[in-house]
């Protein structure tokens, strides 16, 4: 039975820019359908910036229909006001497809690399490189969006293997109950 | 004329406690509405404990009806971590009064303190003790719902000050334009 196509949104939270990309996977094949980055005006207030930021959001996922998403886990040294405001959006940036119904997984930056690189240490550049490659179609013009399919990536590759352990597990307990 | 009430939902945002009052100012006469405390599951992951903080929220403002919205800022000591933490239900509580189109303001917890108490390094309990003064009837369980209280204090006190400040210099520009 060939597995059926599942759309993942991965997300890069940013309270300045939060960068969004949409694929498509079917097993381990991979296809691009979207990317984007939302600017939420710098001149509104904090509660203005979130509401648009959620608002963008919601218009993504109603556009694209994603049945899953998936959120980088940043952790930089950041001061503290500023780990206040990447929290910020990242509540939202969590928020807004849960309250679609969208079950929402987190990744670990250094995993997201590892998975799309192959090294935890790798820049920007290396990672919009592999996402060229990985994704041919993929038109993205910022880093965050390019950040956001590398999210969605890792999810699928993921996920790919789960299904891969949880029918592995499968296997064996039937075999243990033939016996 | 006599000023028109105004209710005010003040908020003490956390992502395991998120503390919230409701006030009604007739200029400088404050009464106390009701206030609570939204305790997501901690068992459930991030996403929805974030819907959860929401959906009660939008619980608290449709019952209630604030016109405006007023947040603690708060800045303390606390690790990366928990920064990220606070950061995720601040987004969500200041997102969630903006989406039902009620102002939303920020009062830093040390203006907080001092409004309500008189001192900046009040703690706890003399916050407490001051919102029982200030609104007899609040029936707070939490310091989290009594902080939310205060906040929404400030946010009266502050508005009131802003609008005899509006007058006066509304009063001055009068009789410029009189001369």
């Amino acid at each position: 039975m060939a597995p059926s196509p599942i759309r993942i949104v991965g997300l890069d939270p940013g309270l300045r820019r939060t960068g969004w990309g949409v694929i498509e996977a079917i097993g381990t094949k991979l296809s691009f359908i979207a990317c984007g980055t939302v600017l939420p005006p710098e001149d509104d207030d904090l509660a203005a910036r979130l509401a648009y930021l959620h608002t963008e959001l919601v218009r993504v996922i109603s556009v694209h229909a994603p049945d899953e998403a998936a959120v980088e886990e940043t952790f930089v040294n950041m001061n503290p006001a500023s780990t206040l405001k990447l929290g910020q959006a990242r509540g939202v940036v969590m928020l807004t497809p849960a309250l679609a119904g969208v079950p929402v997984s987190e990744y670990a930056a250094l995993l997201v690399k590892k998975t799309v690189v192959g090294a935890g240490r790798a820049d920007k550049a290396q990672i919009r490189m592999m996402i060229k490659v990985l994704l041919p179609k993929a038109d993205f013009t910022t880093d965050d969006a390019a950040d956001a399919l590398a999210v969605a990536v890792t999810h699928a590759q993921h996920r790919c293997m789960a299904q891969v352990k949880a029918r592995f597990a499968e296997k064996v307990a039937l075999k243990v109950a033939a016996r």
